[in-house]
Formats: C-alpha cells, structure tokens, sequence
C-alpha cells in the first residue's frame, strides 16, 4: 500500500494510491500504515494531476548514514566502515516531489546522492535488530542533496548537508516491500548516474535501526537515510533528478535558484 | 524578563518569573517575548518547589557552533576558525533544568559543555547581522554533552553529539540580555571547571544568526548554541553539573545510568 499526503484545494490530506490516482482517508500516515482499507471504493478520489503532493512525513529528525553500500566503498577505495557514520540533516531541508531544489550561492558544487529511506512508524528506543521491522511504517525515496565544496571544506558534514530543500523526499510511502532486495537508480537529465541495489548496502536497514535507536529515541514519521551507492556527482542550475526504488516509485526534482 | 514551562498538576504551563517564583500566563512563549503583562499580578502565583521546570522551548532543531571562544582555541592550540564549524543536536536530546543526564553504554568518557543559547523568536531566512536582533525571543543555557571518545573515533561529531539527555537546556528564556558581555561558568560538584566571558566569542551572536540563516530556515523556538570556552572535562555517574550565565541563572543536572 502506498500512502501519501497531498494539498487538494488549500487544505492537507492524507490519501492511498489505487488505480492510478488516490483516495482521501482521514488517519495520519502514521496510523494509516496498520489500518485496514475495507471501504476505500466509498471515499472521494483524486487523479495524480489535480492535487498537489506533499512530503509523505513531517519528521522531526531525518538521520543519515554515511559510507553504506560496499559497491560505493570500492568506487571510493575506502575500507568498509566497523559501525555506521551518523550525521542529521534538519527538518527545514525536506521537500516533495516534484518541489524545486535551491542551489545556494555559497556552493559551487551541489551533488545529488539516491537513497532509500526509512519510516519509523511507532516510538523506537533501545529496538533489537530482529525487532526492528516492527517499528517500521513503510519506505520511501530521499535524495540526499549536499555541497560537495562544503563537505570537503568544513571536515563536519552539517552545512553542506543542510541548505533547505536540500532532502527531497517523497513521492509517497510504501508498507509492502522488502528494503533488502531493492533496484536503487538516479538519472540526472534522463541519463543514469547511479544503479545498484539495497543488497548492497554494508548496514542493512534493520541493523541500522537497532543501531540507531539505541542512541536516540526515534519518533513516528522520522526517516532514517540508508547511504547512497557509486555515481554521486554533481547537478547544475535546471537539470531534473529522478531517483527511482523498484516497488516504491521515482522521485523527481528540477534545480533552481532564487 | 524571564520566561519558561512548567508542569502543575500534570498539565503542561508558559510563565513568567516574578518574586522568587511564577506566575502562569496564557501565551506560549514565542509570544509571550513580545508582550506586555500588564495583568500579571491577578494570576495564579506557584513557587519554584510546587513545579516541574520543563525545557523552556521544544525546537525543530538545535544548531551547534564548534569552536568559538578564542580563549578555548588558544587553550586547544589550534588557529581560529574562518567561519563557524556547525553541527546539529536532535530534538530527542532535550532535557530540562533538573533532568538526569543518562551515561550511555557505548561511550567512556563524557563531557560537559557550558553555552550560552539562542532562542529563535520568529522566522529567520536570510537574515543580516544589523537585523539578527529582531529575530531572537530571548537567551537560556545548555549543556552540549558529548561522548568524547566516540567523537573521535567517528570523526562525525553526530552520534557523540546525540544520545537522548544530551542537551540540557534552561531553567528559562531571558529576553533581556546583553549577550556580548556576560560570564558563563561551569561547576561540577561544586567546583569551578569553566570559566569566561561571553565577548570572547569568536562569532557573536548576530554574526551566528546571520550565518546559520543563510543556509537554513530557522523556526520560532529553535535554539542556536555558541560554542563553549576552556575548560571541558568528564563527569561520571553521580556528578552534579552546573552551568550558570549571568543575567540568566543556573541549569543543574544529575548524571544517571539507566
């Protein structure tokens, strides 16, 4: 089931995707996630381009994880890394689908990063790896936008990671899939840049959120990114990302300037 | 003025200061920083010792300076930063005035770190230095704990940065201080760790607001810390800490162990 939240005449609602276009429902995500649909054909339905969608979750944190796909290590000839480098990105970065990314003036490289995406679903601390699915929602897309320049200038990676509209993410989220075998793939302008799947990942999702929540309590709708594989570069002033998870969707995104 | 949250009879309350105690009024905060009290002495007066103190604000984020006090940079022999180094707490760590710090299992050695703080008062995007001031509800204190040994071992200060209890924050907002001119003192069990004056700031704070806006949207409540001076140290289970600011108070913690 894929569940999003879209404006539809100046007012936010939650819906899930069917035939090609969506149904109000009247639960946040968060609920809507373990709630069954028995009378969806009864509620009003809206086609993909008369609203407006909106990013799936309002976290209040986005956590990322760094070096996390071994095809990526190698690329870089780095050795895989013991435990997951953590680093936040804030809340004031995240963007839907088809929002416009801002390329800021204090950078001269801005790079898109593809990532699978995590949504937590019930409050999750001190979570054992084989408990962790239970405090999972579903998944989504997450473009880890970050200013290259910056990251290698300021040693922390916060800045150059944190420029609003720097997370988009969306379009929607998924509650049936399996994080573990997943085509994972961005194309910059329709060309491919990046191709590989979450089998690849070196901390798969469910240790990551034990990993995680055993530092941090982690709430309903915040979004653990799962680190991105090979073929990171850069993006310019009017070219158009798509990042696509096979059985999620693809995520698309123009940059733009103010 | 000052202003905070409290807790009375389970209900979660905005007050004012007033006679070694506090008055409830009916505005969160944020507002409540640009209003006048006209009324105040009609309303309901609580002793300190009658309430729970509660985290003056609830922040989508709180933004942290690295190193910005020269006297700290010099004690590190390290040359001063051209512009600030930042970094990100999660809302998950914020503790109030009185709260435990809980010692994590994963870290050996964990430090206290005075700060004076930042609290927004209004959307600030984009802000100038000669306007920062317009944008600020007021001051309060926080304690940047860090898990010293897991920020060096990360390089990434996030996960040392981010365990749950890791931002004590308050007793409350001042809303008038001169924040270029004040002491700023740390005592652990009594004893005087850190000690020094907030003009030695490399980045004061309408540089600070100025920055961090450019680069992210800051929303009403969220907290900007400035950087601590020389002085930072561990603590072990059982230590009392006390971080002071004068024309603000005292922010007293407990360290604990689940």
């Amino acid at each position: 089931m894929k569940i999003l939240r879209f404006k539809k005449d100046g007012k936010e609602k939650t819906g899930v995707m069917i035939n090609g276009g969506m149904v109000e429902i009247h639960l946040p995500l968060i609920e809507a996630s373990c709630s069954p649909f028995d009378d969806l054909e009864r509620k009003e339905f809206y086609s993909l381009d008369e609203v407006k969608i909106l990013p799936p979750v309002q976290p209040s944190k986005v956590v990322c994880v760094g070096l996390n796909y071994r095809d990526h290590a190698e690329e870089l000839n780095m050795n895989l890394p013991e435990e997951p480098i953590l680093f936040l990105k804030p809340p004031s970065t995240v963007i839907g689908h088809e929002d416009k990314i801002i390329y800021p003036h204090q950078s001269h490289q801005v790079d898109y990063e593809a990532e699978l995406a995590v949504v937590i679903g019930r409050e999750a601390r001190f979570v054992s790896q084989e408990d962790a699915f239970d405090y999972i929602a579903g998944y989504t897309i997450l473009n880890d936008i970050t200013a290259r320049d910056l990251q290698q200038k300021d040693g922390q990676w916060t800045r150059a990671k944190s420029f609003d509209t720097f997370c988009p993410l969306g379009p929607w989220v998924e509650t049936e899939l399996d994080p573990s075998n997943q085509n994972i793939s961005l194309k910059l302008n329709n060309e491919v840049k990046q191709k590989s799947n979450t089998k690849n990942m070196i901390f798969p999702v469910d240790e990551l959120v034990e990993y995680i929540s055993n530092i941090m309590t982690l709430n309903p709708g915040d979004v653990i990114a799962t680190g991105t594989p090979p073929g990171v570069g850069p993006m310019k002033v009017g070219d158009v990302v798509e990042v696509t998870v096979d059985g999620i969707g693809t995520l698309k995104n123009e940059v733009t300037v103010i």
